[in-house]
Parts: structure tokens; C-alpha cells; sequence
């Protein structure tokens, strides 16, 4: 068991690109791949929010762990979504991705029936004692169904190997308690982009982010900023971004991004139904913030 | 296509009972069947929230629909839970329902990213398209994440064999304003037991229910009551039977009715992690109010 | 100290004319309280919501309780709202409407903190004993920004003139909450008009309401439906009305009253800012909902 | 009409103190605003939430202004509170309030009927044209029971002499939306105190506090290191405070602040009744954090 936190910085949620003819294609996320390790960021999360991990069979979530975690090849680190809505495959999809390689696994508790905290508990208890790599919790109730306060994250991180937290309410005052609830070295990271800069004030070790896939080095920009006490840089970084990270909650990871991919001449193949396209109208204005954001990313 | 609205009345919602070993147990689930009908309901609903469909594989799923829909053999109708997270996986399961022998599909949008109304609106088109039976389109936000409105379900069942609606929020106005948009001969059901009561005052068709697997007498005598306007029979047989309503929802209809089974003799064996049996005291709380409800239910 | 329950059935909540000069126009007050008294509503409750309470000085709110009371004149009981941010006043309220002879008072605890449950607790308790006639403990989030639980509302009418419960959350499950809390004889009342079927058939005494000043006829025959046990007739009735209660609820009662009444002839003057006229669409849609209603009031 | 902002940096709030008769007591007030001038703030704001504003009747409204105005002399800005339900008693205080000499006013729109948007903001344009001096337009649904989107404000400072904004939703995402709507210079303060760091990272004028009567060096060291960009102190003062901003929150602000300058030995007199004083748990959780945050303040 190690108390390791293998992820800091601007870790990038890569989507899950399609073939034409549904099946995901591998060879088109591993050119994606390559373009985030090009870009810089710290570390790479497949099977996320943003890689439709519910979308995804059991088949196709191994087939892409296994393609992310070798074709990374540990040049930064990994961390592989595993969650499921029942324990035995959550912890099926843990030993899996431990046995790919992936450096940390990131465990959201899926509910359909509202779980209860004990029920959480011994569900990260039973997935942690399965393995042995770190794990970080997850708090999303917009897409998990379940709101884990930060009182509770913090019994989770007393878990010998669940050395993580992430928090994506987008309620800065979480965080704060958090870190009263669980002292000020705790490592907890941002899942609300729209958060990105008040989070990162917070202390928070890193951001775990969809925009890396369209905006990298702003992304970085504003981390880097953060880290070297340079408010200044950082609030003008955050605003210029912000448009950007406002769309992708209101319009969707995976949509947003997969447009965005598409408007920078990297096409993603179609999305999941009943997942579909944003609109005429959403594309126009993510085209519009690229093109004021495409200077930095020039660079 | 069919505009059929083949459920009325009480519709029973059994749980799915697992083996020792964690296995789907069939002879167990004919048994509780063999229950439900001979305590008179007027259909049942395999594979809802009660049958934890959502933490069933897809082959536990198919053996589940094909077991109860060849044991019930049409003396009642049968209403199959199809829903998935993808449109093609849901495609799938309804046609295996259909082929099966199902009266009906239900269909609940399980929302991860939360879907737009356009998204909703083509999956269920697609999943009508691909069968021929009717459909019930089905809104919990609690369980499902989405909450669909009383007018965009009025558009749903515009979809041709779209012909019926379960609500489950628990607020009585959904179904006065479903009338309102959808004129009075829509087929709608309750989905919320604490409203059972209010609901079939507002015009429901049926009772959408898990609580017949443990009182079966007295949702029927609630019913009847409503049916024939004896409404003060009706308000004594609902308070009667509220307590044991709203520990449904407190504690969840999986745990609640495989504790009611147990109290009552029939032995559900285990729940399927993470969700865990009831605490010591809502047992006792259940216990005591199946007690006050028994007269009823001996006759 | 009185345990009476001086109401019941269609409480009428006039709203408050005002004359052109912006002071409160007590001739046609009383021409409004005429208008109500003949179409047969069983009781009168001036300064209420309707009555823009809150919007009136000291001196106006005993011009208007005094008013009332006298030209009602024990014809129908009086309700007389006499609530405000401090005890001191609401005290001071309570015992002018009690010499000029009103039959009850309404009191809800009007919430700029969050008060504590036993800071409201208290607060009724000195009201109650300043007076000796019976008080109607009222929940409305909506408007007063504190919300008693029907748990709650059941300790506060243990209080010994505190006899009656007005809720109006539009939740039919707190009545049922406050029947079980209370004991099926709890004397409550209805405040949510879109739930005036639901909360008749869960046992309320009476239905509060300021349609009573626009549709009197409409609500006086669902009141009477559901008291004979005619559930086709109530449920038609209500179907019936239910737009405008909607549009009640929408648009505001002193609003959508005082555009009613003067579609209906009757010129209740111009409202106090910072309230304003409904729009003119909103205007056109009463216009239209009033037509349909008007054969019955007409008789 | 000014554009001036006649305010910045911390901005105090006192309470009103009461004496044992219940009558506001202005000699102890002004011996609070010494504390507060001698303290170094940068602005006192009579006549807040803090201060209890709509317990207290016109006249002593009108006392407490023309007090703490006078008392002041000039030395900081002072911000005086004259929000009242109706837009002609709100006039009615905004004009003593500039006659008696206030450097701005601050305005919250008391809801009672949820205004419109149009209300509101006709409200405003009616307030400011009475006066010539700056207004601050707040927000703060918890208390005032009507929200103001970031977007909404921003059209109200459109409104010639409305040149500030107050934010208390707590939530920083509103902050970051209002300099979207309103452009970088738009000078908006922190009302929420949990949300002190992020607000002044995202730009706030200043900080609006009531925590100012305990701690004012504190809450000066915060609003000072951001200003110099010294993040790493920013922060380790922002912790120390935050267990006392929150129980702020959580116990309110009127009832915390009596108590806590009760402990530090200034007596604050009786609170106003419905209010009453705060519990002993939290009473002795509140002398447990100031004992820690003592050796600054004795400084």
C-alpha cells in the first residue's frame, strides 16, 4: 500500500474518439495522446467524464487503459478511471488498469440508488484493498448522482491507498473545508474548470482538465502563474480562458471538445448516441473563443 | 405500431433476488412472481429500480426478461425495464424484450452528461422505431439524473407507440400540468409511492410500485377505493399504508423490500454491493409497521 | 385561551385597494369585502399576502384590520394577519385585531435572519399569550424565506391558542407529514391554490385563497365536490380553474387580482412600488382564462 | 450623478447595539466605532444586515444613520443602508441618509412578492434619482430572498449614480461572470465572508464584514497581502480567520458578533427579539477561535 500522489499540475482527460462505424478508435486516441504529451501537461487521465467512461463496454474500457497506459509508456504519469455501479466491477477494471501500468486509479461512487456514506466507504475500502496503486476519490454529483461532502472525502483519504481527492462541485468553499477537515496536506486536485483559478489559490496540487485538449498551454499558463505567486499573470490567464471553460460545462466535455478537435483540424470521428453535436449556433461561439485563445497555443 | 395501453391499476415492481454466490436467483424470482400474482395485481414490471437494473449485466438483464415474461405467460401484463446508457444498448434490450414476450418497454433516459432535450427526444424515437410494442417513457430524476417536464413528456408520447407515461418526482402539479398538455386521456402513472393517494385522484391509470411485494392487499384496496370514489375509504387505506411509503423512499426500494421479504418469511439472500442490507433500527421500524398492516394482507 | 377553530372552507384573501394618491382606499375596500360576502365564501382574511402586508406602515395595517372586521360585522369570521419582523410588533398587531374584534390571526414568522427553530417557537408563544383568540400558524418559504417542517408546525399548535396550520409550499406530502405528526383532527388549512384538489382530499379544513376575489363560485363548488365525496365533479372543477390558479401563482396575487378585478369592472387602483402592472401578455391570457370561467360565476 | 466609488479595502459593519429597554443605544454604537476607526478600517457601514436594519422602525433608522454619520466626521467613508420594502420608504431613507451626510448608499431589494426584473430595476432608478450620491446595489437571496444574476447587475450599474455592487451569494463563479458582464473595472465588493481570498484575488474593491467588530487585523492582513500579490500569506491568514467567517454563517451575524464582543469584553446589550442570543456550545466554539486569533489583534 503507498501513500503516493503521483499526479500535480495540469493532468489532461483525453475523450474517446469513434470510428465511423461506432468502435472506438485506438489509433486516432493515441494520435491524441501524442498532441497532449507535445503540449506539455503533466499527466494524462483516460476513461474520465470526458472519455464517455459510462458510455463504454467493458471490452472497450480495457482496450483503451491498456492502448492510453503502454502508449504513454510513463513519460508523464496515468490515472484510469475504473468506477462502475457495482463493486465486483469496479474492482475488475482496477486490477486491470494496475496490471496495464496506469500509475493511479480514479474511483467516483456511481449511484443509481442514493448510497449511503457506510455503503461508500466499504465500496472504496473493498476497491483500495484489490490493489495496490493510489487512488484518487471523486466528488461529482452532477454526473455521479451522489454528493460527497468534504467531511466525508476525508474519512475516504484515511484509506491506506487512497491518497487523492477530487473535487468538482465548483463550490470553492468545499475545497477550503476540505482542507480543514483534512489538514493542509492534503492532496486534492480540480475537476471544475470554471474553478481553475480559485482552486489552484486554494492549494490545490492540480487541475484535472478536458480544455488541455484544446487549450494546453493556456491551461499550463495559468498554472505556472499559480505556482510562482504571479496573481497578476493568473487572474489575466484565467479571464481569457474562461469563456472557453464556461462553454464546456454548459455545452458538455465531450460534445465541446469533440468540436473544438474538429475546428483545430483534428477530427474525432462521430459521438455516442444519444450523445450528439452541439449546435450551429455553440460551434460559432467555441470557433470564436479559439481564434482569441489561438495565439498562446501558437507559441 | 400501436397505440395500446396495455397496464392499468397495480403494477408491480418485484426486486431481483441473488444466490449465496452472488448469481441472479431465478427460481427465486418466479417465486416472488407466483406472490405477486396470486395476490391480484393487475401486472407486473421486472428489471425497474426495485429489480436493480442498473447493476445487472446485460446477460443477467436478458435472463431476467425472458424468466419472468415466460413465467407470467400473460395471465397479467408484463412491463420490461430496457434502459441503458447508450441508445444502441437500449435498442438492443428492447428488442430482446419484444422477441420475449413483453407487453410493454420501459424506457427511463439514464443520464450521465446530462442530455438535451433534442438528445432524449431522438433516443426514445429510436428505441420506438426499432419495436413494435408500446412504450412507457419514464421520469425519476432521483435515480435517472434528468428531469424531464411535464411538457416535454407531453411531446414524447407524441412519438407513436410512445403511449404512456410514469411520474416519479412526487409533486402532484407534474401530473395536473402533464393533463394540462397532454389532454385528459393520457395515459399516465405513479412512480412515487408517498403520492399514490393524490395520484390516482389526478387521473393515474395505475401504481407503479414496489411496496406490492410486501402489502399488496392494501395498494390494491387504495386503488379500488380511488376507482369506485369512495374517497374516505380511500384517505384511511392511504394513511394506513404511508409509513411503510415513505420508508420505501427513505431507505430504498432494493433494501427496503428484500428486509419486508425477509420479516415476512421469504428469504430475497443478498443485496449486490455496494448497496448493503437496512440499519438494525429501520429493520425494527419495518418490522413494526409491516405488524400493523398484516390484518389486511392475511385475509 | 381558546382551542376554537373559527374557519373553514373558502377563505377569502381580499387584496388592498389603493386610491390614486397611493394611500389605501378603504371605501373600496369595503365595496371588495361586499363583492366577496355575497358570492357566499365562508370567511374573510384581510392583510394578507394579497393584501401586500408587508408593504403597508403601522397606521395603514390598523386602518385596514379595523375596516374589515367592523364591515363584516360577525357575518362570515375574520382572519387578520398581524405579522412583522419583531415580536414587539407583531404583539402590537395581534392585539389591535383582537379589540377590533377579529375572529382569529394569522402569524407567520417573517425571516430576514434565518431564524432558529427556537427563536420561532418562542416568538408564537409570546404572541399567543398576548392575545386570547385562536392564531393559524402559517408556512410560507416563498414568501416569509423560513420553512417549518410539518414536524415542526405540529409542536407549534401545542401551543394553547395556536389552533391552525396554513402551509403552502404546494408539497401535498407535508400535509400528509403534518396529519401524521399531528393527529387526523389537526385543524390545517390550504395556502398553495394549484393545490387546493390535493389538499381538500388530504383533509384540510378550508382553502385559503385570493382566486376567491376573481372565480368565488369556482372555488366554493370544488370545496363542496370534495366535501360530498363527488370526486368526477371536484376533479372537473379544479381542471376547470386550474390556469388561473396557476397564473395566480406566476404572476403574483396583488398583480394578477388587481388586473382581475378590473377585467371584471371592478377598479381596484394602481399598486404600490415597487410592484407593478402584469404585463400586457399576461393581461390577454387572464382575459381569456376569466371568459372560460365566467357561466358558472355569472349563475 | 457621480461615478465616484468612495469606498475600498475592508468595510466594517457594526451591529446596532440595544439597551436593556430595548431602545437602540447610540452611545454605545459610537463607542463601537471608535473600536472599529481606532482599528484602521477603511470604511464604516451602518444599518446592514449586521446591524439588524429591518428590525428597526423608521426612527430608529433615521437615529442611526444620522449617529454613526456624524460620529464618523469624515475620517473614513461611511455606507448607510436605507433598503425598505416599498420604493417610496426607501427614498424616504436614501434622502436623510445623503442629508445627514453618507458617502454612498447601500440598497438590497426586500422581496416579500418575488419582484420582477423590471421592478427591480425601475426600484433602483427611482432610488438613485432621489439622490446624488453613489449607491451599492446588493445581493444576497439568503437574506433578501430575491436572487440578482451577475448579468442583472451588470445592467444596473448602468443606472447613473449605481457605480458598486455587492456579492454575497458566496458563490465566486458570480464574481467572475459580473466582470464578464461589466468589464474589469467594474467595482464590485465581497459580502460573503467564507468567500474573502477568492474575491479579492478575482478583483473585489473590498470586502464588506461584519467580522471587522472581532477581528479587524485580521481581516486588514488579508485584504493587504492580496494587494501586494503575497499569496502565501493571503492564505495562511485566510485559514486562521476561516473558522470564525463560517460560524459567522452558520450562527448569524447579528447574534455571533454580540456574543463574540461580549467575550472580548465590550457589551453589546440584549439582541432585538424575535433574535436571540447564541447557544453555549457555540458560545464556547466561539471563544476557542478567537483565543487564536488573539495575539494578531492584540498587536
Amino acid at each position: 500500500m503507498s501513500r503516493d500522489i503521483p499526479l500535480h499540475g495540469i493532468v489532461a482527460y483525453p475523450i474517446t474518439p469513434f470510428a465511423q462505424d461506432g468502435s472506438v478508435d485506438l489509433p486516432k486516441l493515441r494520435a491524441l495522446i501524442d498532441r497532449l504529451l507535445t503540449s506539455g501537461v503533466h499527466g494524462i487521465a483516460p476513461l474520465g467524464s470526458a472519455g464517455v467512461l459510462p458510455y463504454l463496454s467493458d471490452e472497450e474500457r480495457e482496450a483503451v487503459a491498456e492502448a492510453v497506459v503502454s502508449h504513454v509508456a510513463g513519460r508523464v504519469p496515468t490515472l484510469v478511471g475504473v468506477s462502475a455501479m457495482t463493486t465486483e466491477r469496479t474492482i475488475h477494471h482496477a486490477r486491470f488498469a494496475e496490471l496495464a501500468g496506469a500509475s493511479a486509479l480514479m474511483v467516483i461512487p456511481m449511484s443509481y440508488w442514493r448510497l449511503t456514506d457506510d455503503e461508500v466507504f466499504r465500496h472504496y475500502e473493498a476497491v483500495a484493498r484489490a490493489v495496490s496503486i493510489p487512488i484518487m476519490a471523486y466528488n461529482n454529483p452532477a454526473t455521479g448522482g451522489l454528493d460527497l461532502t468534504p467531511e466525508f472525502l476525508a474519512r475516504l483519504i484515511q484509506i491506506p491507498n487512497v491518497t487523492m481527492v477530487k473535487e468538482s462541485t465548483g463550490d470553492v468553499n468545499r475545497l477550503h473545508r476540505l482542507v480543514q477537515a483534512a489538514g493542509e496536506d492534503v492532496a486534492f486536485f480540480n475537476g471544475s474548470n470554471p474553478l481553475a483559478l480559485d482552486a489552484l489559490v486554494a492549494g490545490a496540487r492540480g487541475w484535472c482538465t478536458a480544455a488541455a485538449n484544446l487549450i494546453p498551454q493556456e491551461t499550463l499558463a495559468l498554472h505556472d502563474a499559480v505556482r510562482r505567486q504571479d496573481l497578476a499573470t493568473a487572474v489575466r490567464s484565467f479571464r481569457r480562458q474562461l469563456p472557453l471553460l464556461q462553454l464546456l460545462v454548459r455545452s458538455g466535455l465531450p460534445r465541446t471538445v469533440a468540436a473544438g478537435l474538429e475546428i483545430q483540424g483534428f477530427d474525432p470521428g462521430p459521438l455516442r448516441l444519444p450523445l450528439r453535436p452541439i449546435s450551429e449556433a455553440e460551434r460559432e461561439e467555441l470557433r470564436t473563443i479559439l481564434a482569441s485563445l489561438s495565439s498562446l497555443e501558437a507559441a
